[in-house]
């Protein structure tokens, strides 16, 4: 590693904070860690390239915000407390002005969740970016996505379908206003309801690869079937004023939104609704013994690949 | 992340292999684990590139070895026990016997080493993997860089400089025999020797960067300095074979060795060279109070810095 890198990763260094839990840092051959006494260690490694995970024209801000933010949700999602982020840089040059904006951006949302930089690597190559993060739980009380139960009602926070519409502004083909491009590029973990459904949800995932996808993993994990009520599905008012089809299309297979869908039995839903300062969750369905994932429109029934529409049918 | 990719990761899911500390692996939002009571977790993260880690005639098989070997080297340095590896593997393309060579020379090492995958990533894009490990050590009995004190034994395992020498074959620059080469692609981690410093030795560290440089990093994290005898450093037959100043060159600031350098107290240097199985030891200089990096060289003494000879000096 070059001299000019070795500058790189002291500047992470000097911002990466400290914390009880973290015994050595970033500087020695490993980082020394301490998981508390009665807690498990959920760990998630994302790795995000230029061009497939983000569209050429991201910032640097939005791409160290949002290479942090895919694994703080996926720690939301299992219904973890976020405590440590390893982060490895593959750069093509040292340019400090993009350094210093992409760190902002990782240290924004790492600031805010009290989430400590304990290590990492920085080489010269392509543009790509990974993180892993490290969040506790008590032993036994995580989300997973083997829970859901017969009559489980579906729930997701937020509105969804707007990563797809961001990606759509970002990449030119739909003018709107600004709001989604946001969703895109800064979406917002949801960890401060994933500790509220902890002991509470039969399961959970975080939406990144689609609902429809994501909801897949949950029924495909549990061995169960659902069914969706589309005029349910919580869409923004800039997707609203898609046509509805392409505005549906996008919520349920577009991706990139990291709201959390999970399933819970009716009388945990109303305790969790008594909850203050949650995000907005809407009741969008019920977990059915019947294999496979179907949505009622208008009283038709569809069924749903994690792509796209499968076939009709009616019941 | 697209089908193709998904079989990917079942490949891997499936030579993951288990562990009692595993609660969860493979296939959920997170990787559940547990860290046994009373014993810190050791992280080291890796990013590896083909051209600038590994020459681009290395077979896939040593790519997914060197790649899971670095971090255990790491491990080792900080008398850490191996528990868990996260892999995240960029590809240009699927090349099914490609990734069966690459999966061949990591779960060969993983295997060997009983360090079990537990999750990672992978994505469509220029080759690049990135290795985190994880490892468990009794709290407050890590190696550190910072721990040396004068009047200590510096020592290294094996041989050093094969690295450098592996790597001139690799690049068609020296033609010798092909022990050096099989070093550079198959370098083993000291995890027995980390384990046997605990409580004996003051610092330790891997030898990745050269001898010098990593030596360094002990003695700027130590506040002290060293003297070293050039006679002293274990070359490999091989390297004896060559010039004498190329030969000492490539020891001292080579690196790629995956030894250990350590310091220790006479006491306990003499308690270790009485454990069975451990792998060849040689006492190669001593901790002094005067700050710098020197090496006697038949009376002279020379000054280096982490990169090379700085000047000369006599005393």
């Amino acid at each position: 590693m070059s001299s000019e890198f070795e500058l790189i990763e002291r500047y992470f260094q000097r911002r990466a904070g400290d914390s009880a839990t973290v015994s050595l840092g970033i500087g020695d051959d490993c980082a020394l860690l301490d998981v508390p006494h009665g807690q498990q260690l959920a760990v998630s490694m994302d790795t995000l390239l230029i061009g497939v995970h983000f569209p050429h024209n991201t910032s640097a801000f939005d791409i160290g915000y949002k290479s942090l933010a895919v694994g703080l949700s996926d720690l939301a999602a299992m219904g973890a407390t976020p405590a440590w982020a390893t982060l490895s840089l593959s750069l093509p040059q040292l340019d400090s002005n993009w350094l210093a904006d992409f760190s902002d951006g990782f240290f924004q949302l790492a600031d805010h969740h009290q989430i400590t930089l304990v290590g990492g690597d920085t080489v010269k190559g392509p543009l790509s970016i990974t993180v892993q993060v490290h969040g506790f739980i008590p032993s036994g009380a995580a989300l997973k996505r083997s829970g859901a139960k017969v009559g489980d009602l579906i729930c997701v926070s937020g509105r969804i379908g707007d990563g797809a519409l961001g990606l759509k502004m970002a990449l030119g083909e739909i003018n709107t206003q600004s709001k989604p491009l946001e969703k895109l590029n800064r979406p917002e973990p949801q960890v401060a309801l994933g500790l509220a459904l902890r002991n509470r949800a039969h399961s959970c995932i975080d939406i990144s690869d689609g609902l429809a996808a994501d909801l897949g993993h949950i029924l495909k994990a549990s061995g169960v079937g659902a069914l969706l009520h589309a005029d349910q599905l919580p869409l923004s008012q800039e997707l609203q004023q898609q046509p509805r089809a392409a505005a549906e299309q996008m919520a349920l297979f577009g991706g990139d939104d990291y709201e959390l869908c999970f399933t819970i039995s009716a009388d945990f839903l109303q305790k969790l609704l008594t909850q203050k300062s949650l995000p907005k969750i809407t009741l969008i369905g019920q977990i059915e013994a019947e294999q496979g994932l179907r949505i009622e429109h208008h009283g038709r029934i569809k069924t749903l690949s994690p792509n796209g529409f499968d076939h009709f049918e009616h019941r």
